[in-house]
């Protein structure tokens, strides 16, 4: 099964963005590797959960925002590159999780959005994580996740 | 014109920097890519306007020092390059904003370094963008801006 | 001398790592790039000096935790790489601070990572090095190191 017939099955409808609003690129290809920018938890152009892990948000709810960022990116890769089964192999990941100082779980939101791409790409969907706090994203999104893709 | 004179036409002159002090380097280059260590809003060795913003800066006064942050990168890749005009596409810029709990306008701040490097350089500074919170940054500048650029 | 035996004469043993608990993978190779994931100061399975820089840790504390977590990187990219010999560049390397919004020595913390690498490895040691402050880390380690390696 393809990728996309995957995340069908699963219930993950991916959303096509539109252009950038801004002087920056949702991807960025050199070579074999695709940058993929920072993508926060926006539903119909909506952060529809905004809030700080460790306050507004439980980590099951931080979780969810992280798996709904990662179809987002993923929305992004299939614009860029039409067909996801392109992607060789998940190489890096960085979740920024909006937290306060005493919040300690930031793997437990990342994996959210870990857990689906393993899911749907088995073991090329093991990025090398980073997950880290910060103490404001845009918007108030409780997640914002960067990538970098290796494609053919 | 190149990139150089299309800088001194905008009234910005690039300052060459001198020898790192410590156990890093500004840019270390392996194939085609060039990695660019973070970079802070230094003007003749100080921070001229230290703080966060949603505290002691506007977003005007952070939009500012992330342009002064792009131009200390564009100072590091002169030297580096030689000519700014072997840069073939800006592919990944990260802009760490130093900032209060409840700032939500990062990517208003991030503008200031990417409008710039699209007026200098066309599409080619169109970079994968991501731009996030942070507690606090070295010397309490306003941003840190990382960068990875693809060069001939 | 191998970095090995330099890593021996400076009383540093590299501990091997297990494998990783989730969906994620310590590296990750693409061409001659090795990605490696966000590292913590572990010590046997546990963070020894949890706290933020400007709180509950001094400086040189935090060097010291950037040192143990360089080292753990080092075991990862030993477990890869069979001899760290086949590094010929650190690239880049990022230093996340778990520190409050008051804290301006990031980089001092850092160096505690850098200088290591220069030691051992030369001048292919020196990355282009950002260092940001984190509001918070995964339990509450005082330091996350995230880096990308060049090998042959």
């Amino acid at each position: 099964m393809t990728p996309e017939e995957l995340l069908e099955r699963s219930g993950v409808t991916l959303q096509i963005p539109g252009p950038v609003q801004g002087t920056w690129a949702r991807t960025v290809r050199s070579g074999s590797l695709l940058f993929v920018a920072g993508h926060g938890p926006f539903v119909s152009g909506t952060i529809a959960h905004p809030g700080r892990l460790g306050a507004e948000l439980t980590v099951d709810e931080g979780r969810k925002e992280a798996e709904v960022t990662i179809i987002n990116i993923l929305g992004s890769l299939k614009a860029e590159l039409g067909e996801l089964s392109r992607i060789t192999r998940f190489v890096r990941l960085v979740v920024f999780v909006n937290a306060t100082p005493d919040f300690t779980e930031h793997h437990q939101v990342a994996f959210g959005a870990t857990d689906l791409l393993v899911k749907v790409f088995g073991d090329a969907g093991r990025a090398a994580l980073a997950e880290v706090g910060a103490p404001s994203l845009p918007f108030n999104g409780a997640v914002e996740i960067e990538a970098v893709v290796e494609v053919r």
